[in-house]
């Protein structure tokens, strides 16, 4: 199959050939999640950092070779990726940090860095002849897939546990999915998702028994290497839930690394909040995950068992770097800072880099003189419920200049 | 000042040298609006179709040669513009139309078209070192500028009407902006900004009156001509409430016809809600506009007191175009079906051109055989509750595959 060579399972380190769409090792079952490999070599031919400046298809399309889909028809989809990175303007002197960068996947058709697997996911369905496409999500994979599926004329099927925001659900009911809400938390809407799956051969986007999407994930950090002239911050931050992303992002630095496309892979510092922090906890302690409550406004990042363990664990430590967490308090603050400073508007999950960076500034994580990009998963007007918790609340006014004089002194304003 | 030759009045017609900082005609007064003309003949000498496709700043920025302020700080900016064009996919089999294209303005920044003209108002503000600035609004235009002055670290002051749905607030107050939620419509949230902007000082962010914002709004034409390989559409469909975005994309056809870029302006359909349509009554009766209520969900849309007739008839009459009413019930189907059939999730005055489109389709205004484009103009997370009132629902569940079954029969899912 084109460059992909094979497949290695991520706990017993077996050797498959590549099908394109062997899920999980046959022999370790659920829990063997796939890696796939690529035939570096030949890719590097033709991919270049030359090839890459002069490629003009500014999407997540533009990585083709390097994606374990038939992309003939990705000029047909909505367009994803190739999302700014800005250099941050006002937060660096505040921060005191040296240069800070935010990648901002908020620009993505629905609104999130999950457009990228799931952008991924409708055409490796569409090249396998499937018509119906279903995963359990607690937001940002759902609306994502139910966005690309509607473009390119899928029926999807998404299982979602109660708690989701009104902003994904609301996306979700725009792009015509068939939402099972279930009355349960993330755990209970992913096992039935999985027997329903099952019982109806049904295209899985179960992002981490799925080895292909982070596949798509990947494409943030080739991004952010391209768009920083092949030389990426000292450190990357990103929020973590499932792994998935996390790992992802490791991904894409590894492919390039390999590619020799950038010298070093950046040191990854994965952010969970406090109030669900198992990566956290068995990184510090060094042991096995364990499950964990799911008490945190961040909802997409809300994952009490995630299911994607040892490849975000690997990431951490191949990369040399950290995980850490903060509080829903620091979260807010974080959303505040980069709407405050910057312009951009993130929801929780798409804060918690920015306010894990800052923790890690203070416990010297992370050096004051040291790069880093942190990346905004998710947009803000997903969770208006939350952000209506921080910022600057509106003034009810009477039409009435004297009452708004009133303000501006009280205020500061000139 | 570079490229820019004179004003124009658009009331007397009266000729003034630009000076980068009139507002209105020093004759006319208010109801005096201005337009900027430019050198074309001197632009023409370096801004070529070549020139366009080999430039790569994919950002309202490429036209800075016809953008009236310095852009030499652009680059600091957010990325404003460049939004996608899409080719609809399912849509124009289902609406019997030749050939469809949708300008999806929500990939912008802060979520509208409405980012070009606050962009530009910002370079503009610096570049008279002015630190505040201010607007009424009805959303779209405030939380815009409040996204763009936090980035540039610019103070912001918002007058806002208090119907303004919570999305658009909520990113008002994550922007940091100064918000006076006045205690009435939209006109006396206009009035107000109008005094205070006087007694203070600040820059004047108000569309109609202030001529430059018209210049950013036009880079959305000029977008859709060279996607559209300089041959745009038979028609292009925008939404109109105060009448700026319409003028704004006739002037912006109307420049690159200048400048022998494009052959022909398109015909311009303007689509406003049949519950605040003045518009709409005026054209079709050939009389002055008269004061209507504001009784739609378009908020975006709903001005009762259009501040920019003239620009905004004349847009439609040059054009050969038309304007056209569409029910709120319409702009909901419109949502459903650009959501449903394409991905795409519009705020209501988002969807106003499509279900306009829609309508100019059953009463022959626009012909089955002629080629169409949309302008998507803001999105629709902005304002989920009137989401809520279509699409399709999710279905509450318990954690029991039986049920699941139950609904996949009884909706027809595979």
């Amino acid at each position: 199959m084109r460059n992909m060579t094979h497949y290695r399972c991520t706990l017993c380190s077996n050797v498959y050939p590549y099908d394109g769409h062997t899920f999980t090792c046959p022999k370790c079952g659920e829990l063997g999640i796939l890696e796939i490999e690529f035939a570096y070599a030949q890719i590097g031919k033709n991919m270049t950092r030359e090839s890459l400046i002069a490629n003009r298809d500014l999407s997540m399309w533009r990585y083709g070779p390097l994606l374990p889909v038939d992309t003939s028809r990705s000029g047909e989809m909505l367009k994803i990726g190739w999302t700014p990175l800005y250099e941050a303007r006002r937060l660096p002197e505040l921060l005191n940090v040296k240069k800070l960068f935010i990648k901002d996947e908020s620009h993505n058709p629905s609104g999130s860095t999950k457009d990228r697997a799931s952008g991924l996911a409708v055409l490796n369905a569409i090249e396998q002849g499937m018509n119906t496409i279903a995963c359990s999500s607690t937001g940002n994979a759902a609306s994502s897939l139910a966005c690309h599926a509607a473009r390119m004329g899928l029926t999807s099927v998404i299982f979602v546990p109660k708690r989701a925001p009104v902003g994904k659900l609301t996306q979700l009911s725009m792009y015509g999915a068939h939402v099972m809400m279930v009355d349960g938390d993330y755990k209970a809407a992913y096992q039935l998702s999985k027997e329903a799956i099952k019982k109806h051969g049904w295209y899985n986007r179960n992002a981490a028994i799925n080895p292909i999407l982070v596949e798509g994930k990947k494409t943030v950090a080739m991004e952010i290497a391209e768009q920083l002239d092949f030389r990426p911050t000292d450190w990357v931050a990103i929020s973590v839930g499932d792994g998935c992303s996390l790992a992802g992002v490791y991904k894409g630095f590894y492919d390039f690394k390999q590619l020799g496309l950038i010298k070093k892979i950046p040191r990854l510092l994965g952010v969970q909040s406090s109030g669900c922090a198992p990566f956290v906890t068995a990184w510090k302690d060094n042991k096995p995950l364990q499950e964990t409550e799911e008490n945190t406004i961040a909802d997409s990042i809300a994952v009490g068992i995630p299911r994607n363990p040892i490849k975000a664990m690997r990431s951490i430590a191949s990369s040399n770097g950290a995980f850490i967490a903060v509080s829903d308090e620091a979260i807010l603050e974080g959303m505040k800072l980069l709407g405050h400073y910057e312009g951009i508007f993130a929801e929780p999950a798409g804060a918690t880099a920015l306010s894990g960076l800052i923790k890690a500034l203070e416990e010297g994580v992370i050096k004051h003189n040291e790069s880093v990009t942190v990346i905004v998963t998710g947009n803000g007007l997903k969770d208006p419920k939350n952000a209506q918790k921080t910022g600057r609340p509106p003034t009810l006014v009477p039409p009435n200049l004297a009452e708004v004089d009133k303000y501006l002194k009280e205020n500061g304003v000139k």
